[in-house]
């Protein structure tokens, strides 16, 4: 009998818990919290399903198949980890509604100026900021073209904005995007952006893929949204593309230090917006629905030795 | 020949000026600006294109066609203002997308907590807030379905969300509204609001329209949006409702008194947004082409006799 450790929290959660057991009929349930979890309750699993402190993991012979609940699988890809026969997925797409809704909603709040009126009411200062722009009229740039990308490229779209995706390998266009662009000719279409939004992966190809050329490429009045891993932009760079307003405004979600620290420079920037890495996690409800899907989804397969959705590339981290 | 005098911002623009002359061929056109025209000049003039100092217009026996600039007539509908010829239209329908659109960046900044966040930012504290709700899955109330109204309804059920329209009297329901309700029957479909947007005229019936009682039928949960006039929402009732959370949070753009006072308690209110009557004017480029359509039209129907457009009833000072 297979051992099923659970670390979602859904401990609270029976219907949640029902659904995994149905999934996994057969199989041995253990549904803990994940900061309260014992080594050996990780090392006594066969199938892990959340994401375990990754040195807990370390050393086990007995994991075959880790369903981790985020996106991100870095931080289990390294040497020493996962023995050789684990099979690694994770939960890519469950977060696209919650990433990308953010995306959108920040996108609007800087093209409207909210940000400013905001920082001005706190100063009790009634006054006219100027001339805003419209998404409507906006060609957006969503420079990496995975789940959460399309999720906001539909929902920009929706509003009437012109959409070019960037991605690494040419396909067919999905019909909610006007152009595609490979990722290497990202430098032809920046200056025709108004809005450019990222959401590249944490690999070791997009650590500081923006640099102080790529702002000087982008309209003097463009918005640039930041919501992948933080270390795709230099902390230097971001802070002189927007003290010497390369752009209009900026947001981040992610930094490349987070918690980003107390005394950086970044928090002061009245034209950057920042956020503490909440766009994606349980913030919106359906996250932890779609989680419990894919999980499921992924239980019975394994069980059944059908082939798995979602299973990490080793060499890049992410989604085969 | 009739002397027109033109009032808008647009001394730098000879496109927008020949498109009016065209419209009025054979008068004599003098373009001026509202903040130093003489009242000799608005006292000469047959027909004016803009909003004058109601003051400046008072005694004029010559003006026979005021279109205003302004959606809002109530300044020019009082006694002793217009002669009993004039015909008073106005500019409904050009502020639809600069209103809508930033009534939309809010409704979205609500839902996300991007207010708080920004709050956050400027004490250096990166700290998550919880839960955040979706406009997909939300019912949005949309009081007041003009052509604002109807803009905003469009944008939100664009991504998804369920839309109840609220109106004077009963018409057939547009195709992107799902449900409407008449503005008697309102407290039957708060409790199921999300959102409610408002969007109510300055008029005698609804000033202080929205009372402790209203606020009370909305969820805990929902938001708030106030972009009509001030006057919708006495001072206090809105500072009760957000002190003692009958809602999750609110936006105004308009208040009781303009500018809002620099001690008034509503400045310092986290849950409440607050913005200097910004969301129309002139800060989308959209607005000034389509008013100057408005007004090319409506001079050149009013030189031949035919019906005009955007024709404000007196008795509501709002278009017919």
């Amino acid at each position: 009998m297979k051992n099923v450790l659970v670390l979602l929290p859904i401990l609270d959660r029976a219907d949640y818990q029902e659904k995994l057991k149905a999934a996994g009929a057969g199989c041995s349930f253990t549904f803990a919290a994940r900061d309260t979890v014992t080594a050996q309750a990780v090392q006594a699993a066969d199938i892990i399903i959340g994401n375990p402190a990754p040195k807990l993991i370390a050393g086990s012979e007995r994991l075959e198949l880790l369903q981790l609940e985020s996106a991100g699988a870095d931080a289990y890809v390294g040497k020493g980890i996962l023995n050789e026969k684990t099979m690694l997925t994770n939960a890519t797409g469950a977060y696209s509604p919650s990433v990308a809704e953010f995306a959108f909603a920040v996108t609007l709040m800087l093209q409207k100026k909210l940000h400013i009126y905001r920082d001005n009411q706190q100063k009790a200062v009634w006054e006219d900021e100027g001339m805003v722009t419209s998404l409507a009229d906006s060609t957006v740039c969503v420079v990496g073209l995975g789940d959460i990308g399309c999720y906001y490229a539909k929902l920009v779209k929706a509003i009437g904005a012109k959409v070019i995706g960037v991605k690494r390998r040419l396909s067919e266009c999905p019909e909610f995007v006007d152009e595609l662009c490979l990722t290497e000719n990202l430098k032809d279409v920046l200056p025709k952006a108004d809005v450019i939004m990222s959401v590249l992966p944490g690999t070791k190809a997009t650590t500081h893929f923006y640099t102080d050329e790529t702002f000087n490429l982008m309209k003097d009045s463009a918005v640039f949204i930041n919501c992948g891993r933080g270390n795709a932009v230099a902390t230097d760079v971001l802070y002189r593309a927007m003290t010497e307003k390369k752009i209009a405004a900026a947001a981040i979600d992610v930094a490349e230090t987070e918690p980003l620290p107390a005394d950086s420079p970044l928090w002061g920037l009245e034209n950057l917006v920042i956020t503490p890495h909440i766009y994606g996690g349980y913030h919106l409800p359906v996250t932890l629905e779609r989680i419990v899907d894919i999980a499921a989804g992924n239980l019975s397969a394994w069980l059944a030795g059908q082939p798995l959705h979602n299973v990490v590339d080793f060499s890049t981290g992410y989604k085969k």
